[in-house]
């Protein structure tokens, strides 16, 4: 919130920014073809379902239905800085009191529109992550079906020709076809699992962000209000000139600073939980990089899972190689560190079939 | 959240709608010429400021765009519980642990479409509240002009008909044009002042609110996601039983409780002020009902407001009367307790002119 004295100026990467870079802009934020009104938003879910295999096809629905979130939430953010604006624009007419409390409620409110445009492009990495679900979903599809034609194929030949020489030869092509499978179905088992986990945790710590800012602001907000001279004059009476200026500019300043200085390590709001099923804390403090047997750093969970998987299959031999659907390679992974306790245990070590 | 296993069945008040009762619907909540695309959103903003009177354009504006934020906060909440049943949807043709996870996230996100829900309907009352001063500002602006009427046509007989004997009349008729403006301006001095805290407040505690349960559901939905055993799987490999029923089902419970449970008193997030200006406590942990010297409860800060303008004006005769702008009535407040802090110091003695 570098803007202490006005809406202008650029900005100071917060702690927060520092502790986990910054996700790239999130794609709705280009101009769409059904520009920004919920018409697109009715379409693109009601026409999500429709293509693709079937496997996958909610779970398109369902990203496309989180892109209408994004959108709505950016409209959001985007009128909330028009208010902020207005605001300010409005108490200038007023007595000095009312005239700077507004600019700096402005101010607070402005950043509030600040704070969800960063969201957006953290709630778009979410949603890509989850679409990496989408196309292994999508991938595994074509696998099961060979394999049931092929079934389909032997039955229909051994009651036909039960002597038929295809038999065999069918037969030897079901056993690859189902250690492909096989193969797809752990891919898609993994997966599934692991960018669910990635996605919400990372979901859910850009919402945590948001929403103790969100607070922060609320409590600084009221702070300012308490600067308005609210006792009422009498018809003639003129009201003290107003000393708060020091004052207001300092709330902005530890507003800012405040804001600048939260880090997923200082939130304050946790869940109290009266069960724990888990081992890993949800809420540590030490959100720490796994870092693997060479001592590197994992770049991010797909460097993770290719080396997990490198070790599940590679025993496998051909059949089970490592030959990933990249015709579904859309991969769009959280930035590093986005789910520091969620990938930890990946490292157990995993028996080889 | 009274839905710990479905979407459906009522719910029991929380706490925090017990401590300060919820109040109406938003008004935009009903169908609207419009509809609710942002087409309407666009022509409201620009059509506000063309009519009503100079004084009053811009606050009414700021109004209208208040609308087009609640509007898209609507969609939001609209969008997000779509996406919360969806999610679950998807889940459900999953592994055991992956279908229960996703149904117990989408309980979650459903739930902050519910309390995205309600927020709306308090961000309405906060814009109802700044109506007021929108309309008081539009009253005081004929009391100016026909002051300034008076002066001119003063003027222009004093240099036309120095001796006219309309002069004494139109100056006594200035006295009392200049009595009723200096009431009206300090209506209008006293009511911006105690709306614009008074709404302000209430839309800040509003927001308090649905961030510290923003964040507690982003706690527990972290809590939700250690229960997926997201260890990879060896082709053929099966996935242990799922043995999280219990623990997902006493998270949704925790989250329940913790939500209803929840209240401004209670709030973790507060701002650390660098100075202290004010002697009011800004996130004071006693908000106290003010009582009156009847010992009476003030049942909202319009009564507030009128009992003090009873002490200030009752002196001034018939000039300064009680006559509120009743054409301009629509005063919708912020229900009690809204703004615990804000109006205590009104309760000051003041002087009579």
């Amino acid at each position: 919130m570098h803007r202490t004295y006005s809406l202008r100026s650029s900005r100071a990467p917060t702690n927060s920014q520092l502790q986990s870079p910054p996700p790239p802009t999130s794609t709705t934020k280009s101009g769409s073809l059904f520009g920004k009104s919920s018409l697109g938003n009715t379409f693109r879910k009601n026409a999500a379902g429709n293509f693709g295999p079937d496997l996958a096809k909610k779970l398109s629905q369902f990203v496309k239905m989180e892109k209408n979130v994004m959108r709505s939430i950016e409209l959001v953010a985007r009128e909330r800085r028009e208010v902020g604006k207005q605001l300010s624009l409005w108490g200038e007419d007023n007595d000095d009191d009312v005239s700077d409390v507004t600019d700096k409620l402005g101010v607070l409110i402005y950043e509030i529109g600040e704070l969800e445009d960063q969201f957006i492009d953290k709630y778009d990495q979410y949603r890509l992550t989850l679409k990496s679900i989408r196309n292994i979903e999508a991938s595994v599809q074509p696998s099961r079906e060979r394999k049931q034609k092929i079934t389909d194929e032997i039955a229909k030949l051994k009651y036909k020709e039960p002597n038929s020489p295809k038999i065999p030869v069918l037969e030897q092509e079901l056993v690859r076809a189902e250690a492909e499978s096989l193969v797809a179905e752990a891919q898609l088992s993994n997966i599934t699992r692991e960018k669910l986990k990635a996605s919400f945790s990372y979901q859910f710590d850009a919402m945590r962000e948001l929403a103790e800012k969100y607070a922060l602001i609320a409590g600084y907000g009221k702070a300012l209000l308490e600067l308005l001279d609210d006792s009422p004059v009498t018809p003639g009476e003129t009201r003290p000139a107003y000393d708060g200026y020091e004052a207001s500019k300092q709330i902005i300043v530890d507003a800012e600073n405040a804001l600048g200085n939260w880090t997923l390590d200082s939130a304050a709001i946790k869940p109290t939980l009266s069960m724990r099923t888990t081992t890993g804390d949800v809420y540590s403090s030490d959100r720490q990089r796994i870092d693997d047997d060479d001592g590197d750093v994992y770049a991010n969970d797909q460097e993770l899972l290719h080396s997990a998987q490198g070790n599940n299959y590679s025993s496998q031999g051909n059949t089970a190689n490592n030959n990933w659907p990249n015709e579904h390679s859309e991969q769009h992974d959280v930035p590093t560190n986005a789910n520091g306790n969620g990938t930890a245990n990946q490292h157990r070590p995993v028996e080889v079939v």
